[in-house]
């Protein structure tokens, strides 16, 4: 009763997909459709974290060709083989490409921004394709004037550029700011900025110094371990910058891991052992990455990433390679 | 200088966590926060295969404990370790969770709908869990009256309820109604259905006649190996049921299939050899789905999957012991 194999369905099926240019359908259609719409759904999501609401809202994403030395310990042959086959990440060879995930977390106390994306001057400079964060905020509802605290994870750009609007004013102007002290205390050193010889690294310094300038460098630290606002508990997750945090955020008996970068996109879930040229000090993140995926693994806990496909939600797995995201299902009620 | 390991974080920072009632934030919050919003982002998503136009929008998601039998040659328990541990499908034990997924195809030449979900009467009575379908068409911009054509797969219920209305009446009033043919032969043939001993069958044969008759039966029968319109070609995948018909949409040198119910959620990708109730002809229909699954993962094609969860768009890899999903980014713009 079954007809189809894949022979048939390359020769007969496809065939006629091949051939579809010379179809009655195509050559003569009865009448036009109603015209393309191209346009995208406003990128944001809602959930629960017991009394918590939590909003994820994307700020969109980069593709890039990967410069050499992109993993560190990888050939580009190897990271393409990872992008393409294990992670079905990849559009084109050569092809990185890039989700910015920040969050709102509405305690019932205070409104907390967690990272805040790319910033708003890269929407007219990637003709669209990041600097969405305020647009989806907008769309979900989220006045930027009522963000009572903004939690940066660490100091890269695509975590502390949203800080700012495209005229370099506070994106967030009633909010508390709050870094992590260890960040502060590196990035913040002349005698550390110095020393850097890297480009990447030159410019990761003058970047967030130009952010924290404009805002006057008004900023309040925090220490790991600490509740930085209701249920919201920062951890040290060191290695990708040397005071990067994670962020757990509890409510009830319910919760989320919130990782910054404790991994990048889900290649480096699947390939824990690989040094992206993000980690600052390599090493110390991948020990700190295999830490807390077996845990995050071993707990079955819920994990927010940043880098990882919008919403952004996942259970991850051990594999006998590293370990395996399972994106969690969207749901289309709260 | 990494201070966090699974002790510290589950005696410091959860230790935290867990007494974050009694913490000075919550005990005598500075202020309250925004009100939660409450209200989740409509389902819909769109993107190009080609020149042709796919939006995906969702009907919504039902959850219920499944009966004894579910999985036929599985027990209650395998089950709930399939879904919570496999999956990471589960909120709570005995619980199933289904999504429904249509999609709407503009090819240029025709608007057409695939599937149509559990029908717009079932909004109301599942307090809008399910019978979403119109909503999230109309929040993508897209007028029911357009539809030129809706393709349906087979004749359960939640594929063909939404061709009515909450009144019975057609849901897409200028659209022709493609069905299989087998289909209708074996489903609209009184002497089978005078043959059915069990209640779900008899359902099934009920909720059809009650649809299609509302319908005056005026319906348009396509065979397999068809192109039904431009670019969309009906393929044979029986067993689900005795017509069950599955598509590949190509347009250019791209293509998605979409498969209808060649496999239940993603509990059935992993595990591909189990019998859920769904399933007619069990041995057929896991014949059919093995042979359609090492093509979709030989050929590394996409799969558009009803009962995936929205966006439901997924890669598919070959395992040890069957298949594995990789859901497929979510693209902030088209």
């Amino acid at each position: 009763m079954i007809e189809l194999d894949r022979r048939s369905l390359l020769t007969g099926a496809a065939a006629v997909a091949g051939t579809a240019a010379l179809a009655p359908f195509s050559a003569t259609p009865a009448r036009s459709a109603a015209p393309p719409i191209g346009t995208q759904n406003a990128g944001w999501y809602r959930y629960k974290v017991g009394t918590h609401e939590i909003t994820v809202a994307t700020d969109g994403v980069t593709r890039f060709r990967f410069p050499d030395g992109f993993v560190a310990n990888k050939t580009r042959e190897e990271v393409n083989e990872g992008l393409a086959a294990a992670a079905f990440m990849q559009a084109a060879p050569d092809e990185y490409v890039t989700p910015y995930t920040p969050i709102v977390v509405n305690t019932g106390a205070k409104l907390v921004v967690m990272d805040t994306g790319t910033g708003e001057a890269n929407f007219e400079r990637s003709k669209g394709m990041t600097g969405q964060f305020q647009n989806n905020l907008k769309a979900a509802g989220i006045d930027r004037n009522q963000v009572d605290m903004v939690i940066i994870s660490h100091f890269h750009g695509d975590h502390i550029n949203g800080l700012l609007t495209a005229d370099d004013k506070p994106a967030f102007p009633n909010a508390e700011i709050l870094v992590p002290e260890a960040e502060w205390l590196y990035f913040m050193d002349d005698a550390e900025m110095a020393k850097q010889t890297s480009e990447r690294m030159k410019t990761v310094f003058a970047g967030l110094r130009r952010v924290f300038d404009a805002l006057g460098r008004k900023v309040t630290r925090y220490q790991p371990d600490k509740e930085l606002a209701p249920g919201i508990i920062s951890l040290a997750t060191y290695g990708h910058t040397p005071g990067h945090n994670s962020f757990v955020i509890a409510a009830g008996t319910d919760k989320v891991f919130v990782q910054a970068d404790v991994t990048h996109t889900p290649l480096f879930v699947r390939n824990p052992g690989w040094h992206a040229m993000y980690d600052q000090d390599p090493n110390m993140a991948e020990a700190t990455r295999r830490k807390i995926y077996d845990m995050l693994a071993s707990e079955r806990m819920m994990v927010q990433g940043f880098h990882y496909p919008f919403p952004s939600r996942a259970y991850i797995e051990k594999t006998p390679t590293g370990y395996r995201e399972t994106m969690v299902a969207w749901s289309p009620a709260i």
